[in-house]
């Protein structure tokens, strides 16, 4: 049976006739064959009750699963509006790294409330993973993991495995660890070898020793280069002095590396502060994005002072008026395509952030050559328009030399944004197009006043 | 151990000098220590004689493994240098996936010489993969599997995988796969189920009948929501008649959709046709660059038309010459943020094509606040610059109507362009700014030219 995901009658529809309904049986049926992208669009669209009245309705498993379709920052709302003796049966039957980044959206009472109600153990293992910082193996590792002492044999195990087979049919299992009494990770087992071993062998014998591992504290580039390098499934992950504390899947940092692209993508036009959902309030979005544009319109006024300053330049040569919007717009896009190459070598580890002369002279080439492409084309035409060869040369010339600036400050900007420890995503583009848009203007208008009296009028 | 990737020389130093010595045990060595990015770095940054000089040093297999580090496009100029029987040894230690994904980036003659160096089967394989088109499950599937015949039991599938160990060690291996005679796919066995079972039962026993699967020529957003869907680590892919044809990792999909991230990021940024490294040729970057720059000047300079077009009523009112550049610009990133949600929201199938009155009507909301609030600002700033309340009138109006003009066009442009089948990485910003620059300038001149003489002078 090959997957088909056709409906005629509209998702969004069906649940709200089963949530007016309170059809239990209905939204459990809808819940299970809707993809988990028909899912999410269907109920990011009920409004706020209906949301909280689904959640109510189907068995705490159900709206776990229903939750993980949705966007965590939007699951963090469904979550708020719901009784906590509601919400911690969900919680709890999230995967233990989903538990952790849910409740750090939440508002600090009702993360609180929530973990009284769960059992001890489980709270406290939640709260030691919501003090990992963001893209660490500490914030991304499930707790759910197999581990065996060391004195076990391969018999033990399989008992184990089968006595408790129903629970670890949600781990993926492909390897199990083997612990010393204090914890300490002494070794892997891979599971496929159990196949193939003497049931009375002593797991010590057959697993993999000194295991390859990583810190808590690791950074998410770390881990990619981890798994880049080796074609495992998880890593195990250890506190400093050793114990076991989680797995870092394969998975989860390939998950966490394309939320890290898509928030670049987010950031580098303008959406800052989180995701934006059509679904959120206009007051949230609308706030959200203005309070990137007010920065940018404050940095477009001081950008654009270098017009006013020369306003005797421009009377004089109104047609230059044409071409300040051309320069400073083709100026924002070359430095942008050099923004754009310099994250993605430095995401892909092609060039260190300390390799600024190695970027600013490729970028520079660069410069120069498209420079004079651009300059003659941009020149050509003031010529043709004005039949002025000296307008010509200061508009060709301004956009040659604003170009060059363009590439060198795109390249290198975003390295010296990583060395300074501020995120080049968000602050490249802006940081950029007001340097460039203030040199462009300066560089027509105080050319142009060189040769004023050659082309006024 | 944990993983600390810390050296005091120089990677590429140390592979220049070993690759001077003609050291190939040094070589090897190096290889195997360094980190991925590492060798990336370094290899890219040798000239094109060390390249294949390493390349011919190294064992094939070694060899497949620093080209597996680098970025396809430019694995595959280094395959292009190597005589014929040097490569094809190389390309036969790849995954079969990305045999076909690199032979596609070679040129015509190239390639084929190298099919033709391959084993007839593996050539065919190759050929077929090749066939698929980009982001099918075709292209991300690979080929290498377990299937065994209908009749099997445990025991024969157990002496197959210890017979075969070392070969099968490099699948990753999760499941094996049941086929007819005909290769029709009858089930999947997974591999930990045969852990825990009798040897003699028959493997049909054992096996889930009518496996989830999907076509050959599934798309990568239904792959996407496969493995969203269900926790498999793989899904096998079958041809129209449901002939197994390969296994799609959930790897293979994460990394598929990854890329498909950073496409969007680079084209978003005018980066198109392709990476762009700073390891290729200044012609090749400076040329693809210049492609998407010659299209966006002609269009600046469409848009900058305008201006020309209200030359008279600009003399009269220089002021305004400082404010069209703010006008253009500020529309542009408020364009680009409602473009970025959009695109978002698409990918994460939140919002339909089709549903582009619901995008608007949402985007509509936000342009009239942040357009009330951005044209305040900014008619502020005229009016207390030139005491002219006319201009505050003129400039805040008009970036106002184009604020919520932009948010409009920036949200339903890339479902309209998505429609239509076009990219809508690449074309929504280019389009959406050179309407939104259009009509900025209209708006602020054509207001102007109404209270032209109370702006004037």
């Amino acid at each position: 049976m090959t997957i088909e995901t056709e409906h005629t009658v509209e998702p969004l529809d069906e649940l709200k006739d089963a949530l007016q309904e309170g059809n239990k049986q209905q939204l459990e049926t809808l819940c299970n064959t809707l993809s988990p992208s028909e899912t999410a669009r269907a109920v990011l669209r009920l409004d706020s009750e209906d949301q909280t009245q689904l959640l109510t309705l189907l068995e705490p498993k159900d709206a776990a699963e229903v939750i993980t379709t949705i966007p965590e920052e939007e699951a963090a709302h469904f979550i708020e509006e719901l009784p906590t003796d509601q919400a911690a049966p969900i919680i709890e039957e999230l995967r233990s790294n989903h538990q952790a980044d849910l409740l750090n959206y939440l508002t600090e009472s009702k993360a609180e409330q929530i973990l009284e109600s769960l059992s001890t153990e489980n709270a406290s293992e939640i709260k030691q993973l919501m003090t990992y910082p963001e893209d660490t193996a500490g914030s991304l590792m499930i707790t759910e993991y197999l581990a065996y002492p060391e004195h076990f044999n391969v018999d033990d195990v399989l008992a184990d495995l089968r006595q408790q087979g129903e629970t670890y049919a949600d781990y993926a299992i492909q390897y199990a660890y083997v612990i010393s009494k204090a914890g300490k990770l002494m070794g892997v087992l891979r599971l496929r070898d159990l196949l193939l071993s003497v049931k009375t062998s002593p797991i010590e014998k057959l697993m993999i020793s000194n295991p390859l591992c990583l810190k808590d504290h690791a950074h998410l580039n770390e881990l990619q280069d981890f798994f880049n390098q080796y074609a495992f499934l998880g890593v195990p992950v250890v506190s400093d002095d050793n114990v076991l504390v989680g797995i870092v899947s394969r998975f989860a940092v390939e998950e966490a590396v394309k939320q890290k692209a898509n928030k670049i993508f987010l950031k580098v036009s303008g959406i800052v502060g989180g995701e934006e959902y059509r679904s959120m309030s206009l007051f949230s979005r609308s706030s959200r994005r203005l309070s990137w544009l007010s920065v940018n319109i404050v940095l477009n006024i001081v950008a654009a002072s270098v017009i006013a300053f020369y306003q005797d330049t421009l009377e004089k040569a109104i047609t230059l008026a044409v071409f300040l919007p051309i320069i400073s717009d083709m100026s924002g896009c070359s430095g942008n395509q050099a923004v754009a190459v310099s994250m993605r070598e430095l995401s892909l580890g092609l060039v260190r952030p300390k390799e600024l002369w190695r970027v600013f002279s490729k970028e520079a080439a660069i410069g120069i050559v498209n420079g004079i492409v651009l300059g003659c084309l941009l020149g050509g035409v003031a010529l043709l328009w004005k039949g002025n060869p000296y307008l010509g040369l200061v508009v060709g010339g301004a956009l040659a030399t604003n170009t060059l600036l363009a590439v060198c400050l795109g390249g290198s900007i975003p390295l010296v944004l990583r060395r300074l420890k501020v995120d080049p995503a968000l602050a490249s583009g802006p940081l950029l197009t007001t340097i460039t848009d203030m040199c462009g203007f300066f560089f027509v208008l105080s050319f142009a006043t060189i040769v004023l009296s050659k082309i006024s009028g």
